[in-house]
């Protein structure tokens, strides 16, 4: 991991300039006449960072063992003749078609044992020694032919891993998940003991019966299931590693990939993959089948700068525009790319990257949009492109500066995967949605959160917030108990601590992890009909769940009116030691929810970042020893003032007193005192 | 099947107490320290009756060949030591993972040629030979150990048979299937007429050319899918058999199965299968998707005793709260378990079971309800088994009773699997969703029903309902229209009497079965549209289906106001010989529905149970040659009145002239004069 | 191709009768006596065409290679001396189960690599040199047999080929897909410039590398999908060839099949099959699950006209009531039958065929409505039918008459499969969708319209319309531009010219292939989410797409008051060289849509056919050299006035002024005065 010890604050990536601005380019899709015009114009948007070769095996590659890097090498000369950096990719993302052809058994198989095929990208099984050793062969060749190479910054390992190809069931990767289960179990005891097998007739007597949870006619054991989902994850990191370690035997330059913390892709537990990366970089789009995709990019966000430990990283993709792969692509508004841009930058970016350079005129993402969209230079898209090059680059001192916060904010791909299972108490159990919510309601009050792991330190922290933690090991759950107890604040949403890391229940009441520490007791969850709607009674709402819940010594805040348990509690606060604990048993509406979050925020003595912060006026600070930045982000129709001394960059102006943001807008402010 | 002839009425299964109380026990999950607070608590509650080794196969024959009997010799021991009665499975339901693993062929084919895996339960082709074999050599050891154990009361073979594989398509299914057909129709000329594969260019010259209907392009032979069902339940009901006439071998214990009795299981034929049964038992499990699953309760219970021609049964699971397999698992509301066991006990189950003894803590059903919650024994749901468990104890003298009705119910599993075929005049025909509809009217008019096949002896009955028998023989149908001949009431509604048991349609008019008992003639179906509803002569409404229909000697007691033959019958009625017959040709509002039966009922000189009954105070009276007893179950939520004179159990309250029955309570009533 | 140079008009197949009536009939299900019977009633009701041995092939070849001709011989021989004329099927549509059983590789395989199975129909892949050998060994020997007889008027091959079995991923199809790629391609370096294999690492090096498009984890290649669709298309149309030219080694009978041009099927590309075809003969279906199925009636009939190069042509089957294969079989009011026949007559079917003779009792399609109704000839539907034959033989003189019009309607099977591609803009785009909604608007002028290919000659039209071209060709895309150029007017609606014949997008700005014609240019797609809705500049709305246009010398008509390009351009109308084009950039709505397209033929000075018609009003007229018949059929509830001079053909009554057409009737006049 990146680290700035002593010395001044630097860009998580050596470039000239401090902050990277760049894009994806795929040169083999164009004629070398072209390559000429997209350098001139990558100067004149002020792009400094490009990620080639991330699909070139069929080029460098085209039949198995004849390699070819001539046009692999122009291209690089001629980027670097320009003084444009090289994020450098293996190439090995999606192997070409001779490989498949030649090895049908590399193909990936779904779980209903058909296979998958070639013809779209990752058309392989992640286990696959065939892929893998292929893969390496070509990876040894770019590597040693590239390793030193001046130009190269950052090294690209493959590409959005685990994007479609997260979960294969052929029986290659059956045997890989039972050596996988021989080491982290030992014993067929263990399994037995971990998976529940005793329930239904599954007791596993020898380690050839066991299989990946392939389609079967009834619901599949829960054990299985997610250890299939940690398997996995670690399948796909074990490509990385296996790209990575290859590339540091030839070259000192930083290795990464592109990590994917975006809405609709949860296979990959990235907090298991940080220690492998020598920086964090993320991918990242707007959801428009989400309510509030801009809300979901700063989660996102911050989720990254989570995995980046809280240091600076590098925003690897977005977009200028539309993409291709929603049902509805709908493009962005005039602004709205520097808002998006900024607010990544404002949550720890050293970089804004793209894909990509030049919108493809052929392929499945051809209407995908880029830097250089199908118009040409003469649109306002590639003006607004030009503008953010600028804009970007008046930031660099921003580089190597971090986000400080006072709330944490647990966030676990394991109860994700756990808590959103194929038999649960409810199909309203979303992880994901739920997590959102209670990030919304604390984004709206201005207050930034820093997303830690299970199990993460939390003692420099006024407040945790745990939504949905369902499944957390006694070990993390001690450390949440130990923190409240110990004089901290915290926020527990209902399915939390439910079961252990083996998807056992605890028993005695729920939620069995943090009973006493929330000073309640439920003994029965009673989910709701879909459109039923609960009255609480603070004249609010609530919906989709419900619980018996009896109180151990906490007070209720909120309780139900009508529902299955009228009158009893739906939202509690227990005093624990020397700190307080709040539980909310229900899925309270948007307006509850903000009333709740703002009194333990206030409770917890959580000041916002400005007062004048809102969901609609989004506010972060970047800070290093010597100094501290302000990026505020006019997400409204109206414009806003705020009281602010210092000076703004995008504008160049000395503010004493007041600035006005513009509808639309973006403001960053170097502070003159450090609040 | 059980009866008592002559002597004085006894309880369906010989236990010492009248009524069964108990559960599912799955020891196997639990440490021996947990057997022994286990058995402390089941006597606490009144348990008397417990199912074990239901899920016991990779317990007893941890590889193929070694069997250990010692847990399962100790569970009984220590059962029977606590004078608790044991209903002992067979231990098939789920086969151990050695099995597929060793023989793969063994796996279930779904249609469209995959197989589906293990992981979940039931994963087997049911005409498997291997399965079979192996099934049966295990039947054989547990039969000749526990076959006189005086503990046991009751075999329980497999589990919910068919529940999930109960069609397969592999080729050894194929080869099974071939044989059934030769069976059924011996030679191909008649297989050929049956099918009608004149259509569509599909006689078949051989037997080879034979196959399950696997996924078509097209829409496949009617013939032959319906054909298929038949075998499937065949298959199915011999998997019981062949496991039945080895325990009868060795022991002299009753012998049955849980049947499914329950609204999404459709696939075994049971009317079929009772032959088989010593006493018939029922899962039935609330089913929270539908509009009403507290009549559909009523409804399942009263086809179980059809099933058990009328005579008392067992319900052998269902819930104490929340399942785990719904979209939304709702908890039960306080009273709602007690309402649900004792309207089972109501219509005629002499005991009251549950999955499960204690909740799980790993395996896809941990968050299924049970009698021991998570919570533990500090709680209101184990509070409320214990009561419910003295209430069943306080009711043996009702065990051995029966339930006496003047109105028949023809239900059909082959109507129900032919009328919701894959191509039909509308998708609104739903077989199942039209018996709840007219179930639910009589219902509602406080009148109970028997349940009986088609073919059923029906002059004992003043009016016989039938709802959309579209598949029927011409000899079933002439047992109804001479039933009305001979002065017998009827209700028909549409899509009946259509084609006869090879699908082939009657012709001349709709319905051909009928027309000249209902003195009608339907030219043309007139399906509608979604959202459609038709204004009928009477200002009520229909919707989903109509009629081009002309009256050939009925009157017409409702017409259409507008739609696709406005002015033309939709309700009718025909005297036929002494008897009378009422037609519906459309899907009436639950408005018009009810006024429709209540006007049948009227005619037909139907008392309802007391006077008082409604759709929400449910009334149904169980009784004997000695005495009766009047169920009242209030699910109101306001208190009702009634009429009464004897001696009410629950309350242990003598009546004289009026009981009042609190909202959500159950009272049963030794009455004083048999009325 | 039909043609009738100079003499008088004469029908497109040679009957006594000018008109065709008539139906398949299957005598196969039917015993010899009901034959008889059929004979009598088809006479009845003026039956003159009957289309047999469609699905015979069962019958005819029991067993590999043993034939018996036996009863096809007796019906042919009875349908003749009854003076009935046959369109005589070959049989081949759905091979016998011997034949799939025998040789498992002719089963089709689906995109996920799983079969299909026999039990429907067209269980074949196209593309198998299996099922051509015997469907040709069959053939020939049908051809040999009846190629000379006079009953024969029509060879009728296969039936509605690919309607299910289009497309085939069997290793066979690979094979025969790489056989038409190096025919279409020649070198693979064509190929790969065609597909655009550069993206994501797709590149080919070897044609063996080469598959179908079978199902991937991420989205395919669009180049090999359109491939695979046009292969598809010419894998069918080569089934058809191979048994055509049998035919005619044989016969001089002509030959056709019956083409399916109606809304759910897309897989054929017509317009390259006509040239195969000696008429063209269509089946069409109302579709109740569009909001207006009966103007799709009329589109269908005007897309068959123009495949048939506005020569007349053949209905070759259509519905006397409900089908079964839509999940809500609505049945035909009384009239529509009439309505829906002339309606074809109209539009240049110069004969009325339905599916089919007689109800099948058994089969799937036993609830498909025939001539001869389950009710039996004691039927409204009976009498109706009995009355349309006398209709349709008192029309005759209408037979050989064509339909003129002015107005041409471009449309493109290519621009179907391309524009409604995996990965597209919006869900939104819907070629068909859009190509109805303007045939709709223009329809409720009471403009007739001629369909064209892209690529027609266009010079003597006023008007053309274009709707959502987006595959053209840079020719076919210059034809358009060269005739507005030349003085011809145009309506194109979005997402037409983007890209050419290899889904390549045009740059510089949309719509690429008609930006200079249109005066406009689009710099980026804005598609809408559902639900939204734009308010445009006259007051109507908009929704689901809209675009980032600047004008380029075009004039805005309507702008966009709101959405994403608030005062930009959504409808335009542009002078360029002689000529007008008008851009629409959006969907409009049905009330603005007709706004536009009024306008758009009044400045194009196209005249409706008469002055009353309206979307209610449908009226069309046929003329020859000697005269004109005008069809006019009321649809609305109301009776209509119109003023026509003449002599009304179905009512036998002169007209001098006016003629009152009654609500739901239709009237033919033979005009006095050619218009």
């Amino acid at each position: 991991m990146h680290s700035s010890p002593g010395g001044p604050p630097r860009s998580v990536i050596d470039l000239e300039s401090g902050m990277a601005f760049g894009c994806d380019y795929n040169p083999e899709q164009w004629d070398q006449r072209v390559w000429l015009e997209d350098v001139a114009a990558m100067k004149q948007a002020g792009v400094n960072f490009v990620a080639i070769n991330i699909f070139g095996w069929s080029h460098l590659e085209p039949r198995q063992g004849e390699y070819n890097f001539t046009n692999l090498d122009a291209i690089i000369e001629l980027l670097h003749a320009n003084g444009i950096s090289i994020n450098l990719g293996t190439a090995t993302a999606s192997p070409p078609p001779w490989l498949t052809t030649t090895f049908p058994e590399v193909l990936p198989t779904v779980e209903d044992g058909t296979r998958r095929y070639p013809g779209g990208r990752q058309a392989f099984c992640p286990s696959s020694p065939i892929y893998r050793h292929h893969a390496a062969l070509l990876v040894e060749q770019v590597a040693q032919r590239y390793g030193s190479h001046p130009a190269v910054a950052l090294w690209h390992v493959s590409n959005e891993i685990g994007c479609h190809n997260a979960h294969c069931h052929c029986e290659g990767s059956a045997a890989a998940f039972r050596g996988w289960l021989k080491r982290r179990y030992g014993t067929l005891e263990a399994l037995n003991t971990a998976w529940g097998t005793d329930f239904w007739s599954q007791r596993v007597s020898d380690w050839k019966e066991i299989f990946t949870p392939r389609l079967t006619l009834s619901s599949r054991n829960p054990g299985q299931s997610m250890d299939f989902r940690r398997f996995s994850s670690d399948e796909l990191r074990s490509n990385y590693r296996l790209e990575a370690e290859i590339i540091r035997r030839h070259s000192t330059i930083p290795v990464t990939t592109n990590f994917m913390v975006t809405t609709h892709i949860r296979n990959m537990d990235y907090f298991t993959w940080t220690a492998d990366m020598d920086i964090i970089a993320n991918d990242h789009y707007l959801d428009h089948r989400l309510g509030d995709p801009t809300t979901e990019l700063s989660f996102a966000a911050d989720l990254t700068r989570g995995l980046a430990n809280n240091a600076p990283w590098i925003l690897m993709e977005h977009s200028t525009g539309a993409v291709n792969w929603q049902p509805h692509n709908v493009a962005k508004a005039p602004g709205e790319m520097m808002r998006n841009s900024l607010a990544h930058v404002a949550r720890g970016a050293d970089g804004v990257c793209f894909f990509q350079w030049r919108a493809s005129l052929q392929g499945s993402e051809k209407f995908h949009s880029a830097l250089m969209p199908h118009a040409g230079q003469d649109s306002a898209l590639w003006r607004e492109v030009v503008e953010l090059g600028a804009t970007v680059a008046s930031l660099a001192e921003v580089a190597g500066s971090r986000v400080e916060s006072s709330v944490a904010f647990v966030f676990s791909w394991e109860s994700w995967w756990a808590a959103d299972a194929e038999t649960r108490p409810s199909a309203a159990i979303n992880y994901l949605e739920q997590a959102h919510a209670i990030y919304a309601a604390v984004q709206a009050t201005g207050t930034t959160v820093t997303m830690v792991a299970p199990g993460a330190e939390l003692s420099g922290f006024k407040l945790v917030i745990v939504p949905t933690l369902y499944m957390v090991s006694d070990d993390h759950a001690a450390q949440i108990n130990n923190y409240v107890h110990n004089g901290g604040h915290a926020i527990v949403t209902f399915y939390s601590g439910i079961v252990d890391e083996d998807d056992r229940v605890r028993t005695g009441g729920y939620p069995g992890a943090f009973r006493e520490m929330l000073g309640i007791r439920t003994e029965e969850f009673c989910p709701l009909l879909p459109g039923q709607q609960l009255e609480l009674s603070d004249g609010r709402t609530s919906s989709l769940w419900s619980e018996r819940t009896t109180l151990q010594g906490a007070d209720a805040v909120v309780s139900y009116v009508d529902g299955p348990n009228p009158g009893g509690p739906a939202v509690t606060v227990n005093g624990f030691g020397q700190g307080q604990a709040w539980y909310v048993g229900t899925v309270l509406d948007s307006d509850a929810l903000l009333h709740l979050v703002s009194g333990a925020l206030e409770g917890a003595a959580v000041a916002p970042v400005a007062p004048e912060a809102t969901a609609e006026l989004e506010m972060v600070r970047r800070s290093h020893p010597g100094g501290s930045y302000l990026f505020v982000i006019n997400h409204g129709r109206q414009e806003q003032q705020l009281v602010a001394a210092g000076h703004e960059i995008l504008t160049q102006t000395d503010i004493s007193q007041t600035l006005t943001v513009p509808a639309g807008a973006v403001r960053v402010i170097r502070e003159e005192v450090r609040p």
